[in-house]
């Protein structure tokens, strides 16, 4: 089992992403702060994780308080969330995380500090075992619209390295092949940080799911060569009309599904779906440092003088998506309709 | 001027694309096993640059033969063509040059060993100054296409270091530059060689031209956002129906320009048109080394014992090819006949 984060009592445990697939090396967070810049960086990442990260680096914050009163402990609450709430923009589980946490504090505040504290930790591990439960059932939803055979695309990494575990669209291509479809998988490398050749394809290769990565470039011809029977990617933010925004080139992975005829489909939790924001026009979007595009393992690519754009995310209108995989079961077209009512469904996932 | 390539007294002298753009070295092949080896390596890479490689490679080889017979020579010449013509499979230009050269063995073979090895000699010369003067006639040709201001896609390198100077698809945009036209590039990096970010961002700061640099997945979300007003690119083969076989994810920008209605041109001289090849289902495509995906600078980015495709090139139907820019006019659909018109038609260009 892939540990993404944990909750330990020294703090929040990463294994560290930016220094995968060649070195395994897991780093504590000791502070709120601390959690902040692990998001920051991209030592965790995935719209999931970066919510339970959240939610613990706030956790984390708030039993390290030295405040004596709610109001006091309030205050500092206040100011962690501002700080967490400032790390990555676009992902819009970090949002409802903090939101999540904010209501337990209203629910606690007649509560003594001590109190406080031991539940929002609780919580925080709630979020973390909740998001596991949540991908194996979208896993099983999922899967019923996996090939029974032949290769899937996935581009970035939706998997157990972006959640607390199991992974979104990853968990229905892990379910899919425990039903025993004969799944393989493409992973497109995805620049520039290459999620999908140095995550997707070790977090596969460790359950032993064939697998084989391409620069995203490549998925075009493998789609018209007939190598692709569906695409599966995750979401960083779903608006309430179904538009997707999710890493970088997933919107070209869509049109080319369309032109190929092939069924394009997104995984992620309810708590990525943003029924605020009615479509993806309104989805702020990420840009990230230009260095990641210039210079790659330290080596410069571009030369000096020229203009890099870097946005981390695009969006993928809901005309392209041919069903949205939710842990409560799979909205299809129209979604302002069925996403809407699998959101407003107050279904508890078992955990 | 950037020189790609040239003829030297010591052999044939190439800017190493290889090393671009953080060094500028200059690297003399001395004999023509030197000159197949500098093609393979992509020391030399492009088309139009491959076809004259080829030629000064013969050239070279032909004139450091110890033969003292034309029978001997010509069993040497056939030799050093089956050499240079085992480099690279998918580019015609190649094969164009080595049929040339033949057919200009073929002419001489009743003069003595002397005068063939002098006039191989000038004949890879004079290649070298008509694809100059064809990029040039091709860019006067193709500028008329290109927006009046705005954004320009191109993807991979089909520029000066493409070709023996001035390029195709960059020619058009130098040509469409030089008539004042305010063109802003965007150059896909084009993985996994970026060509896109190392050479086409190099050349076109060289020559004032602003340059944008964005990895492949972003082109998608560029014409979405209404930043690109037409796409130019070059060509490896075009087969006589007009399917285009050009660098690996060609085929993705022209589905997207068609999803977004930009314009999709292709620029390549006559000598890329393989009218012996009806479609592009018969064009061989180049697969190259696995390590050039799973590593970069060195550096592994892929966990081992993941699948790795690394095919060097695509194939865009012709469907998507909004025009064909080559040195005698434009062709348009259907291109069966507009191609065929243009080949056939035996038109000099001026050097």
């Amino acid at each position: 089992m892939i540990q993404t984060l944990e909750w330990t009592d020294s703090g929040v445990r990463f294994v560290d992403q930016t220094k995968l697939p060649t070195e395994e090396i897991y780093v504590t967070s000791k502070t709120y702060q601390q959690v902040a810049d692990a998001i920051r960086t991209m030592i965790v990442r995935g719209a999931p994780a970066i919510g339970v990260a959240a939610a613990m680096g706030i956790a984390l914050g708030v039993r390290d308080s030295k405040a004596e009163t709610v109001a006091e402990l309030e205050k500092e609450f206040n100011d962690i969330c501002e700080v967490i709430g400032q790390t990555r923009p676009t992902a819009v589980n970090l949002f409802w995380a903090i939101q999540r946490m904010r209501e337990k504090f209203e629910r606690l505040r007649v509560r003594p500090v001590s109190q406080i504290k031991q539940e929002l930790t609780e919580e925080a591990k709630r979020m973390h075992a909740e998001d596991i439960a949540a991908n194996q059932a979208m896993g099983n939803h999922g899967a019923t619209l996996m090939p029974s055979a032949g290769g899937v695309l996935t581009h970035c990494n939706a998997g157990a390295l972006a959640t607390a575990g199991y992974g979104t669209a990853l968990g229905v291509i892990r379910a899919a092949v425990a039903q025993g479809k004969k799944i393989h998988v493409y992973a497109d490398e995805t620049r520039p940080f290459l999620q999908g050749a140095r995550l997707t394809a070790w977090e596969l290769m460790k359950d032993g799911i064939p697998t084989t990565v391409i620069s995203d470039n490549m998925a075009g011809a493998m789609m018209r060569q007939g190598k692709i029977g569906a695409i599966v990617v995750g979401a960083d933010r779903i608006a309430a009309n179904g538009d997707v925004a999710n890493k970088i080139g997933t919107y070209t992975v869509a049109v080319l599904a369309k032109e190929n005829n092939i069924p394009f489909y997104v995984a992620a939790p309810i708590s990525t779906v943003d029924l605020a924001c009615p479509d993806g026009s309104k989805i702020p979007i990420e840009q990230r440092n230009t260095r990641e595009v210039s210079h790659i393992a330290g080596k410069q690519m571009v030369p000096d003088g020229v203009s890099i754009e870097n946005p981390a995310f695009d969006v993928t209108p809901a005309k392209y998506v041919s069903a949205i995989v939710t842990e409560r079961g799979i909205a299809l077209a129209p979604y302002e309709e069925s996403l809407r009512s699998l959101a407003g469904a107050d279904v508890q996932v078992q955990v």
